[in-house]
């Protein structure tokens, strides 16, 4: 049955007056995630207090979770667990392939990774003190930089600022050739593109599930590993979690089979019951349907924004094989611009030095919506208005 | 103004029929929290949106919400912050602790330490393959090894079966005049005991906040470093959110000033709102005279199990300066006469070998609680009726 993306649409509570072109930063409520937080907070927490860790589920949540993650990014069945944070998740997968090439040095990434990618290898590296390095050329150079001195492909397969999408296939196939792990980070690819983790036989995916997957602020990170690589793992944030027998409070760690080893603290329940209400709705997503779409969606925004913003460039690739789900144009007054859209209700980012972002969503986002915010983008970018002191003041975040 | 026990006992919904003595596990819902999670998700996330970040404060929350547990801790202001897990925060502690003593390789704990403690010791040993040797002796043989072969010590303060305390001030002293770096896990008695890190010199704390805190399950972990040490810390765990500047979004990692580089990740918004509501409870308590109530309700319950049951043996130092927040019976069926209690309204925990373990908690308890609890082990050990088969049926958790 094709996805429903009427159905899906329905399934978000959006403020009044907005077009949200963020759901790339974070993604928006999903209607019963309320409901949901206040069941598991009164009547889990509140009635079964310590007894819910058995009686609610709470202890199978990461694995549980993970497994519906699991579909949407090509994985198989009990590789993804949940927990932590990306960056957190990052630092164990880096550590954990590092542990696999020891006589290699090198960590590859490039220079558009997301820099919290880059800083969790730099302090992984500056811990260690085996003479590891970071080697971050522009993206289009990553292929050629592969060799059999690189231990770690480490790679952010859409690229946060601009959309450009690696070709995870041609890179994790040549990584595998000559001898190299690959640690792919999805934080702009789960929930926005098709993605086939297993068939590739990528090594270690790690992701966050407040972007696309609608998870909630600070909803936590996931990670994936190769199946028949899981056990030859050496957890470096060995957590009671991720132990063989967790309640056995034995004092030397065994790692739990499979990726459960990488689980590695207490799990954090309620920002589980949000996500879980997020997930709700993508168990109704074909992820092949929400591709095209996410695709259809693009070209017909850029084509607005093209025929009508003469002052903007485009900053994703026009190649659709080639970008994730957002698209990007820069404008050399962009933080300007942006805040004045967002005045507007039309809600994207910034990202220096010069680029309005905006998240292609097609579970709550259509033709109509992106109509009006190219609409309100040209009128803005005509008629100056963007350029008024309040737009330029610059606040910390996001 | 003297504490008002019986306003924090209001400030807490209780299920009918349960007398809860597992709060040192996972604390019971404040009310409030409810509504506050609802709140937090309906308003900030759904309407504010991105914005929310700023507009909600949601990217000052690790720190704000460290400030209110610093005080509970008797940590200086700006010395705490919130986030990950404790197993996170360990391991954060650990590893800094190390790269401050260079030239030293053992990190002394004790077998009675919790053991994702020493899980974590082991995981970050492997990783950095130096020879560092993790030396566990029994707590009361802690202070015999300690030495200038020192690097670390790192204890925590409150046993989790026994309720037995460390003397935090000597053998922190102690381990200052030697060169050891301290690492104190407050997991039992962040809310459960006075303390002072500030004032012994302690270089980092770590704890977490679902238990004797009530912040819900899976709430965050903290971590505090002594203020004029924090700037020598080189963070492992090196997250975007450490960053000197984390919307520079530079490729290169800089630590920011002070604990903040000890944030990781995307703060857990939603659980820390639970949090939140937990600590407008806690705002309320004087930590003297909750230390007060907690040893006076703690031999009180003492003395009504001893009076009533001779087949139990008190676990737990008899010595009140000796004893955290929580008391322990050892009985050769332990298991079975906790499921026998916890079938009768009693939840308290059950630890291997023989361990019946009640957190007293004086937010919600007094002694009425403890009277009826008492007098109810006294009778189901008095009838046998905790020796039925369903009671020695082993369940996975907690």
């Amino acid at each position: 049955m094709p996805t429903d993306f009427n159905a899906t649409r329905a399934a978000f509570d959006l403020p009044e007056g907005v077009i949200y072109l963020d759901g790339n930063s974070l993604g928006p409520l999903p209607r019963g995630a309320v409901d949901r937080l206040a069941q598991v907070a009164r009547d889990e927490w509140g009635q079964h207090l310590i007894r819910a860790w058995n009686s609610a589920g709470w202890m199978d949540q990461p694995d549980m979770i993970g497994d519906r993650i699991a579909r949407l990014i090509g994985a198989d069945p009990g590789s993804v667990t949940v927990g932590d944070t990306l960056s957190v998740k990052v630092f164990q997968a880096l550590s954990a392939a590092l542990e696999l090439a020891p006589d290699r040095k090198i960590i590859l990434s490039d220079n558009g990774n997301f820099p919290s990618d880059l800083y969790m290898a730099q302090g992984l590296i500056g811990a260690l003190d085996r003479g590891h390095r970071l080697v971050t050329p522009a993206p289009q150079e990553v292929e050629a930089h592969l060799s059999e001195d690189v231990a770690v492909l480490m790679l952010t397969e859409v690229d946060y600022r601009t959309g450009r999408r690696h070709d995870m296939a041609r890179l994790t196939r040549r990584a595998q050739e000559l001898g190299i792990v690959t640690v792919w980070d999805l934080a702009h690819s789960a929930g926005a593109v098709d993605l086939d983790i297993a068939g590739l036989g990528v090594d270690f995916a790690v992701g966050c599930t407040y972007k696309f997957l609608n998870g909630g602020p600070g909803a936590p990170g996931f990670i994936a590993v190769r199946p028949d690589l899981a056990d030859r793992v050496r957890p470096s944030l060995s957590g009671w979690l991720g132990h063989e027998a967790p309640f056995a409070f034995d004092q030397d760690y065994r790692p739990a089979e499979g990726v459960r080893r990488l689980r590695v603290g207490t799990p954090p329940v309620l920002a589980m019951a949000a996500l879980e209400t997020a997930l709700d709705v993508w168990d109704r997503v074909d992820m092949a349907d929400l591709r095209d779409r996410s695709l259809a969606l693009s070209s017909h925004f850029i084509d607005a924004v093209e025929a009508q913003c003469p002052d903007v460039t485009l900053a994703t690739p026009r190649d659709p094989a080639a970008r994730g789900s957002q698209v990007s144009f820069r404008h050399p007054q962009g933080y300007a611009v942006m805040q004045a859209l967002i005045a507007e209700g039309v809600i994207g980012d910034f990202r220096a030095p010069d680029i309005l972002r905006f998240g292609i969503t097609p579970l709550f986002i259509d033709e109509g919506d992106l109509d009006r915010a190219a609409g309100i983008l040209a009128r803005i970018l005509k008629d100056g208005s963007w350029d008024r002191p309040e737009f330029h003041r610059r606040v910390a975040v996001t």
